[in-house]
């Protein structure tokens, strides 16, 4: 198979979680948003797909093997990503291919995907291999006119920072593109902390999901028509200034707007739960107290929060989640990331009283707080601390390519 | 005290529950409500708050006392409640009292009120008790004008049966009355379970939460102009025609959007919990599998459901109840009222052996929902069975009076 070798294209990309979210399509074909929305680049370091993908003729059919293990290529989801980047492949065009959409191919894919994560998180695993298994076969293809439009089949984006995803108006699509609002350098003081909810009940999938809210509920069509567009000029606005008071505020009330409306669809859909609800009153009371945004939460389609800090205050932030929700064992690994020492954590389990030497007023604080709030073990499974960084980029070392090329099979 | 023996009035008030929601005011004096809402009376057999007001020159001050404990009168809204009434009072004007509000006045009133239900069973007993005091004390004064107008001040209503609250469009409130859509005596086929859920935490106050709402969510000014006014019409001809596929489907919606209002508060206020959500989606997959509303549900500012079906549908209600909610003992006197008698269950024990000997097609539905839900014991603390019926009224029983008009005080 030595002719086709070249044919093959590694990427990495990253997880994105909106500030502004995304919630409800007006095309399901050419993935076309309701409204506009907003994202972080979380760090490749901490969450990361690795996908590879091999063109060849000697394939009989497309083929796809997800963490291991082989998955349908059959769902309308990804046979539309697929007939999409084939449609405006130069590539294949110059091969000679007939890349009309449902047309019989001669050329075919077998694409292998890892996460550097648990799938089982349900942190928008999903999402994220899409985005990079778009990624990588756009680029492979080489796809015609603005690669940031690939973004959108993808539900992710080419660039790292903070990106938008601009809704567009023309009825083909082609202005409903990905533009970076600031690069992964710009506000370097701003922390994450992912915190992986335990969930009992497999959730609603955000692709149906989101299908049930834009038929049944009023208020998500109320939302993308006037709340969103204001909210993502100030949300820019924030960015630019890196005025996290902006920042936080706007990002807890579209996450509450977004899980409103999917309280809103007829059945109604569930995402946040009893944790969720508990970090939420742990963190509006924390930012009470001080008359100021410490603390700012997100939450996706499921019940893990995203927590955002600035550097100063993240030490705070690391041990109350783990003062209220510890692990069952093992606190000195429970934070993941190499986030805790660069804000000058020296220990976590030395946390308490590394925060109270420092400021004695913490002391007060956490009296109130447990007063108010019971430590409720292993119900966040992990924390992972990371930060604004790149998008996804093809890498060229051969050792991360996940596919044997004289087999085509994914690599042993 | 022989003279003023006749200044002493007992009422009795049910509980009612919305089916379309009030949440939020435009004028917290007049208590005018941000959109109309229609509620259901519940039966006084099994949830109802008894009230005694007595008047007298000799009473220093006004009292409370509350299921057996004095309580402070000095609250806004008690005040409020007291002074608007006061001012209206036929009986005081008569009398030579100065009824102008702030004026120091020589009647005082003791008032001694109690629920024949559990108060920490969180079942709205704050809002009946309430429209118990109210109802008494504007019966005691003689209020002048439409009585109706009374219930708005304690969220109540003189009416049984299903009552409308019209929002009314005068800046006075003098058109924001109570409606009786149709007696209790229109839809006897309706039956309602009152499951009263296992909440670990204190809810935020309605009268404040409404307040955080109206100032802060976009979602609850759209829902109160645009949404709530066309949804009464549809309830109310969902009532008149006794159309339960329309009732359910509307009180299902109504509490979904109402709850939706709360979380978009910023900060959100959470009333349902996860015990709550999973009736929710026991009721969803259950209504699902018939192809038809069975069941419908609607939450007040609590985890507790408010479940409705027809007669017919009930046992099969019950037994889900009780299958995935059990007590943690005593499962015969779970289920409080004679409700189940007559809807021919013959005992709760045995109901879903029952069930399968009628309808042998009910063994297929739990074999689907015990793969999908598992027991959660001890998470519904009880189930009142009950059904639409009368209005508050006075009673003349002696024995149901709750002061000794001779001491003014309560009755030991």
């Amino acid at each position: 198979m030595a002719t086709t070798k070249a044919l093959c294209v590694t990427a990495q990309a990253p997880v994105n979680i909106a500030v502004i979210k995304y919630w409800g399509k007006t095309d399901e074909k050419l993935i076309l948003p309701l409204n506009s929305s907003l994202s972080t680049t979380l760090s490749m370091t901490d969450l990361c797909t690795t996908t590879t993908v091999m063109a060849s003729k000697e394939f009989k059919e497309d083929r796809l093997w997800l963490n291991g293990k082989e998955e349908s290529v059959s769902s309308g989801r990804m046979q539309n990503c697929i007939g999409q980047l084939v449609a405006r492949s130069g590539l294949l065009k110059r091969l000679g291919e007939n890349v009309e959409e449902g047309k019989a191919r001669e050329y075919h894919f077998h694409i292998v995907s890892v996460n550097n994560f648990p799938t089982a998180a349900g942190l928008a695993s999903s999402a994220s291999g899409f985005a990079c298994l778009t990624y990588t076969l756009g680029t492979l293809l080489e796809v015609e006119g603005d690669l940031s439009a690939i973004a959108r089949l993808g539900s992710g984006s080419i660039y790292g920072g903070f990106v938008k995803w601009v809704k567009g108006e023309k009825a083909d699509g082609t202005d409903s593109i990905a533009v970076q609002v600031a690069p992964e350098t710009h506000w370097p003081e701003l922390q994450i902390l992912v915190c992986v909810v335990s969930a009992k009940h497999k959730e609603t999938p955000s692709t149906s999901g989101m299908q049930t809210s834009t038929e049944t509920s009023p208020f998500l069509a109320y939302r993308a028509a006037h709340i969103v567009e204001e909210r993502m000029k100030q949300m820019e606005d924030a960015i630019h200034k890196r005025d996290f008071q902006l920042y936080g505020e706007l990002t807890m009330r579209d996450s509450n707007s977004f899980h409103s409306t999917c309280l809103d669809t007829y059945p109604p859909i569930f995402y946040l739960n009893d944790t969720s609800k508990t970090i939420i009153n742990l963190i509006t009371y924390v930012n009470k107290h001080y008359g100021k945004i410490k603390i700012a939460y997100t939450f996706d389609a499921g019940p893990n929060a995203v927590l955002y800090a600035l550097k100063e205050d993240t030490p705070l932030l690391l041990h109350l989640i783990t003062r209220y929700f510890p692990p069952s064992s093992d606190l000195a690994h429970f934070v993941e990331g190499s986030g805790p020492k660069e804000c000058g954590v020296e220990s976590i389990e030395s946390l308490g009283a590394q925060l109270k030497a420092k400021d004695a007023s913490v002391e007060a604080l956490l009296q109130e707080l447990d007063a108010k709030f019971t430590p409720q073990p292993a119900s966040i499974q992990r924390v992972i601390h990371t930060t604004v960084d790149k998008g996804p980029h093809v890498v060229t070392d051969d050792a991360l390519c996940l596919i044997d090329t004289a087999t085509g099979l994914p690599k042993a």
